[in-house]
């Protein structure tokens, strides 16, 4: 199973990164399978670190900013338990892992990680249609130059609905900062 | 913010229905608004008893059954603390709630009711692509009639998409039996 959320790594120099991450899940997230892709601060930072924080989330404004780069600021933090390394305040549940063994064979590498420590801060609110749909928009927000263009307008029309039915003002916003972030790069190519 | 999950009622005879139902969540689940249709089981057991069970679940093999009609059998329950309903064993979160107001002036109903209970058995999941596209793909097969049928392949293209790389067996088993329910209601169409 692959839960989407939130990764958080260390440079060398202590530098915070945090990013949207979709781990594959094994047995109740005892174990984890990261895979960043190559190049990306993520998969350098667990190259040389070999650990991290990965975070169940029930809100998407994080992801949907992480995912186009203007996360302009660090979400509040607090120090890991276990590992060199940071939780985020806001999140429902948190997984302190160390990364076991680095396949970067393929330009999406593949760790396998040991849950060392994890914790719950709060109940995860439910499925919320609006949530998912800003989820999903910010996928294709990553990979507006993989998919026809025709399809991404289609794509965005049904999760527009499913928004504006379900959701507040925090995805509200989030959905249309990734709209204007899509449509710019449609510009940018035409 | 609307959380969709399963509410449980029970008519005046004793007889228990579980039914897919996306209340707006306010202050933190103390308040929540059902809006079951006219008719259904649902509204009628809710205006016979005034009070039921709504679930946070982060499964949807019982939504996509309930959804189409295919739930054969009621789900492992227990009682309820403080009212005269069912809990589901298998859910995340649950809430007993008394309906305050019953207005039917629609065919779409609105009952605000106040939480009087709830109880937490265990951690949501967390964001799953493959889950959301099931509980899409539900939605979509309770209005097929509502919906042009070239909109309803090309969404249903790009949910398999996410349940095909994100989901397990079970999320495989629920999106095919309603890809089948919806294309069977196609046919008796045309």
């Amino acid at each position: 199973m692959i839960v989407e959320g939130l990764v958080t790594t260390v440079d060398l120099d202590g530098k915070i990164n945090v990013a949207p991450m979709g781990p594959i899940v094994e047995d109740d997230f005892h174990q984890i399978i990261l895979r960043p892709f190559q190049p990306s601060t993520t998969f350098n930072n667990l190259a040389a670190t070999r650990c991290g924080v990965f975070h169940v989330v029930d809100q998407v404004d994080v992801i949907a900013k992480a995912a186009i780069g203007k996360l302009s600021e660090v979400p509040p933090l607090e120090a890991a338990r276990q590992i060199q390394g940071f939780v985020l305040q806001n999140c429902c549940r948190w997984f302190e892992f160390v990364v076991r063994e680095v396949d970067a064979s393929e330009a999406r590498s593949r760790m396998p990680c040991t849950v060392i420590y994890s914790g719950q801060r709060r109940p995860f609110l439910g499925f919320n249609r609006a949530r998912h749909a800003v989820l999903e928009a910010a996928i294709i927000a990553t990979r507006v130059h993989l998919i026809p263009w025709d399809e991404i307008e289609n794509t965005f029309r049904f999760l527009a609905s499913a928004v504006s039915k379900t959701g507040g003002t925090a995805e509200l916003d989030a959905f249309e900062m990734l709209r204007m972030f899509v449509w710019s790069k449609k510009e940018a190519t035409t």
